[in-house]
């Protein structure tokens, strides 16, 4: 970014800031409760509520199952965060996420009519978050996990879809991964080449890189993947590596600048700025480039275009390509629940990505992934979620 | 009740439980969410979603209290509990409690504008419970508990109000109880007694009886209350009181019997049936009658009256004078939640007694309650708690 970008980005932030604050004020966030069957008197209030509501309880109590034809448990989803890791913002606790947790319900609801209930946690360790998770797990029919640091919320994650019978999906890392899967297959049709014979630098080692990392292995197993974190190539002979990192270890080793050299993919999730002119230019041919940090990405699109980038997706709403989340999430969780689907599989995870692509129907350059208003993409998806 | 009676009630129930269940299916529950700020496109979810929101975090994380202004907080209440008494049907557990706690909710929007959101807990003792309640708690601005049993659910709560600092109210006990304390002090000018002056027979020691027996005692010291459980008079002298039937148990022993003979009022939040009209025959001139076990009440209204009871309340919707804790608890939390109340307080319950009761302007035999489709009731009480 030179000197006048900076200026005007932090112009239309600063304006972008007070809209978000007002808009928020004058609703008073975003989500209401409502009734569903008409109340007009104290007859419908003798059904709704006691005694009629004892005949209901009565029945569920008798056959558990049924609680899924006479509650809202069939469309209700928690969004469960401890704050730990919201947005580009780091560990800023509970109350500060809350307005996130509300807006993944509003997206919840305006792309899959789902009745979703955000839920966050003032405690932060993974016996604790297990613990609140299934301890109120008999009100949702199913929990999506966001904003979870890592690798707390690999293991969270594990936990809960081994010990609850409802599905259970951290988004930040398969809601990111299924989408930037989908973007891939059909990048490699606009550069002409197989996913699986790629070599692929993947930087970040979080939630997202880390659940990325594995659903390209699972669908390309011959694709090359060179995880960088921080320390950068996260190399089998590094002591400092979680279990997590240490199932995408490789033998090589080095800085950023060796990972990228004769890669054909770039997938950041990391920070701004990260990837240079200089660094793209010692990639391969036609190189593909996946620039997710967030607001600001590791190269912006005109930027990666000049230094001969074929392909390039970012994280942002008002670019081309944008990897989203909203994709994905609303349509798997709508299939879920109507489907009587407990588990997410790694299976209905490639499925999405598969069918999500398939959505562009010729992908070029400017457009790997669909927009996120494009009709049908809800039940596109849930209807592979069986 | 006589044999047509009973073959009657039948007929009605069977009707009542077919209707209710045909209600609750064609609705899936009773509960959805819905989205307050307009939803129109991607500018819109930009300032609602990411990046807009994450300035609105930025914000919070400065300033937790400004989280009252930017999300639901202040509007939202938490309806908890753990299945383990709902209504008269005991402990039928969390997910055949959820019935009741979606018409909790439905109460609380339909009477009092409030959004909230029904929890089922699948744990049980105090510790689990409390713990959830405060690793859940930043989500809310209140939090309603309901239907769990006793003598756990008075630990529970004081550990909640003790630990939170938002409120924390236990609605079987003290909505219960402040409606009884309003119909009492309606009772007492019809009958021209000061509840002050009067023996009292109050039979149940669940959490209802509790905390109908504190109330009273704050209200009225000088009230006579003999306590009645299943085994007898809540006696001095006897090993097996928990310390809450330990702070009113009295120097007299023996049964209902003993207890009923020379009472001005009778509180039963017991069994059906238990009020005979040999009993009532023992009682004082003018006796006062609440027959509160629902949905059969200790004595019904017609034979209450034949045996001489000059006011008698039920909590039959079908009856007049009936006892609902729907009466308050809508007030109870709209005035907290408006007015910024940590605590609800017992003087904040009294006040609230009070003014329930004047809203009966000229109390009768026929009317000591209002019907909770009065005007007004809500802001009435919600004013008194500041």
């Amino acid at each position: 970014m030179d000197g006048r970008d900076i200026k005007e980005r932090s112009i239309i932030l600063s304006d972008l800031r007070q809209r978000a604050l007002d808009l928020h004020k004058k609703y008073k966030g975003k989500l209401a409760t409502s009734i569903k069957p008409p109340v007009n008197g104290a007859d419908d209030l003798s059904l709704l509520y006691s005694p009629g509501v004892g005949e209901v309880s009565k029945e569920i109590a008798q056959n558990l199952e049924s609680a899924k034809l006479y509650t809202g448990l069939s469309n209700t989803v928690a969004v469960i965060s401890d704050g730990s890791a919201v947005l580009g913002l780091g560990n800023i606790g509970p109350v500060a996420g809350l307005p996130v947790m509300e807006g993944k319900a509003l997206l919840f609801k305006h792309f899959a009519d789902i009745d979703s209930v955000p839920v966050v946690l003032d405690v932060h360790t993974a016996d604790e978050i297990v613990a609140t998770c299934k301890a109120i797990a008999p009100s949702f029919g199913a929990i999506n996990l966001e904003d979870i640091k890592a690798p707390l919320c690999f293991e969270v994650e594990e936990r809960l879809k081994e010990d609850l019978d409802i599905p259970v999906f951290h988004d930040d890392q398969h809601g990111t991964a299924i989408v930037v899967l989908a973007g891939l297959i059909n990048s490699m049709k606009v550069v002409g080449k197989e996913l699986n014979s790629t070599k692929i630098t993947l930087v970040g080692a979080g939630a997202a890189g880390i659940a990325i990392a594995k659903i390209i292995k699972k669908y390309a197993s011959g694709a090359e993947i060179v995880l960088v974190d921080s320390k950068g190539i996260v190399s089998k002979d590094r002591q400092d590596l979680n279990k997590y990192k240490q199932g995408f270890a490789v033998t090589a080793k080095g800085n950023l600048q060796d990972a990228v050299k004769d890669s054909d993919i770039f997938i950041g999730v990391s920070k701004p700025g990260l990837l240079t002119a200089e660094l793209i230019a010692t990639m391969n041919s036609s190189p593909v480039v996946f620039a997710l940090a967030n607001p600001d990405p590791e190269v912006l699109p005109e930027a990666a275009k000049k230094a001969g980038v074929a392909v390039i997706a970012t994280g942002r709403s008002d670019l081309p390509n944008q990897v989203n989340n909203a994709l994905v999430f609303p349509g798997i969780f709508r299939g879920a629940l109507d489907n009587g689907v407990s588990k997410i599989t790694d299976g209905h995870k490639i499925k999405a990505a598969k069918v999500l692509a398939a959505v562009v129907a010729s992908p070029s350059a400017d457009e790997i992934v669909p927009s996120i208003f494009t009709e049908g993409i809800v039940e596109t998806i849930s209807k592979e979620i069986v």
